[in-house]
């Protein structure tokens, strides 16, 4: 299933070799395959984008809109393709085919990766035929010039915080007693892991949602911000990529949902969570589960807040 | 109240009498005004604009963040004084100062305006001094160099479509009869007035929200889509810059809010609204009035949809 969003490295030499293709050929031309996989109801506007992993993996993302909802509540692909590389552990993209031009949005939600001024992107339009094209080495652009003069992480962040697909542990525990017995035991557990892998370090309130579909199969996803603060991808959103990328049908068939974020947050997911689920997914239960960040004690007995 | 956002050109014209600064210079140098007015509990970072309009108006815009919601419900500063100019029936805006660089999000924002490639922008910092500076016309640049290779409103409407800032009349009327003995008469009056500027052309959903504080004044906002979605000013976010733009205070003095927006839309704005004003001003009670686009009979008796 996660096969139709990740290609591991292996399969990508093979389709080299098939193909006569470069890599970044390669990446152009699965393209159009990524668009057919977009979801956007209100548009009928397909995006789809796939990008090269420092580990050599291929990742896909596509675009999703909800219907009844204000349009601030789509994914654009470039943002599943980066949620998508977080969810598998991948720690640097290195070039980015896409079909149409990142609009400003993702230009500033790109910048969460470290190394995203020297990503290079190629905005292949429809027409784009890689099979045809000659080699151009000049043809990715690098996101550096698709946003001059940019607002960053640095501008708020000292260097040593851990950025977006940057080794990261929120360390995180549960305000509620350990109940082994709930029936959401893997829910739980799935959302306090996203929430552990979450990128919230603007408001120091990460967050993860996690679903379980009709046939038991659990998804879950780590909130992510911005430090545009609008950019960011909720919960529901990103846990809504790790449905769709990880091989899940209609939002139908997503019947129980477990949110874990911080008691007391100046920053809370819980109100749009609830409306994005009781949209699109309406048969949903929800709960939700608060944490804190841990505190240990040292030698000396006093109390280190990790966080 | 409306002066401490928006300056009159008589106003201008005496400021810069005063000072002996150039309308641009003097422009700068209302920065650090508007800043000091930002609402930003969560960053604590205060962002202020002043923009030069077509008049010779001079509108101002902050940053809103709103505590235990979402970061994406964010308002910011280069929206609120686009969202200001339109409110008050502005043509174009030639010039903006701005304290921080624009995000992606606003640079995506402003495509909205048809000229916005020729918005000129200067981002003062902290440390802008204008009655020190030099005259020196090199420092505002155009918007088209802060989002080249743009992804923009012409990439989908026709050009006969009006844009931000232009000419609109929606032509929405309400779908129930009309109650002139409701309470709410002056709030959905507001409302529907202000849908039927709401610049809606991708969703064909436009909506308005109109507030009314307990002192009993009435403030209106016209929600705003984005080519990009994500940008959108969604009714709520419009109707609180309106509330902050005509001298309102706490939120918490919100009392009464009435949405007017499209039956059985692709896009709806109703939960969203629920979400921002439980959160910002809880006291608050809020009404849905749909509405539809007018039919009108032509001579010949066929139905005309106008919208």
């Amino acid at each position: 299933m996660a096969g139709v969003f990740v290609m591991e490295p292996e399969e990508v030499q093979s389709l080299r070799k098939r193909s006569g293709l470069t890599t970044l050929q390669l990446l152009a031309s699965l393209v159009p395959q990524a668009k057919s996989k977009a979801r956007p109801p209100v548009s009928d506007y397909c995006v789809g984008a796939a990008g090269l992993g420092a580990s050599g993996r291929i990742f896909f993302g596509v675009n999703l809109e909800f219907l009844g909802l204000p349009l601030s509540q789509s994914v654009h692909a470039e943002q599943f393709l980066v949620a998508n590389a977080a969810l598998h552990g991948e720690s640097s993209i290195t070039h980015i085919a896409v079909s149409t031009t990142p609009c400003g949005h993702c230009r500033q939600f790109f910048q969460e990766i470290r190394s995203a001024p020297e990503i290079s992107i190629l905005v292949t339009g429809d027409g784009y035929d890689a099979a045809r094209a000659e080699p151009d080495p000049d043809a990715f652009r690098r996101i550096a010039l698709f946003l001059p003069h940019r607002f960053a992480p640095c501008d708020l962040l000292q260097e040593s915080v851990p950025l977006l697909l940057e080794n990261r542990n929120n360390r995180l525990v549960l305000v509620s007693g350990d109940d082994d017995s709930s029936a959401d035991r893997d829910l739980i557990d799935s959302a306090l892991r996203a929430a552990n892998r979450s990128h919230a370090p603007y408001s120091d309130c990460p967050s993860g949602l996690a679903l379980r579909a009709k046939d038991g199969k659990v998804f879950a996803g780590s909130y992510i911000e911005s430090a545009a603060h609008n950019p960011s991808l909720h919960a529901a959103q990103a846990a809504l990529v790790a449905f769709v990328a990880g091989g899940g049908g209609g939002y139908e068939e997503i019947e129980r949902a477990v949110l874990v974020e911080r008691e007391g947050g100046m920053v809370a997911q819980e109100g749009v969570v609830r409306l994005v689920l009781g949209s699109v997914a309406p048969g949903c239960s929800f709960s939700v589960v608060h944490c804190r960040p841990q505190i240990s004690v040292d030698g000396d007995g006093d109390a280190l807040n990790h966080n």
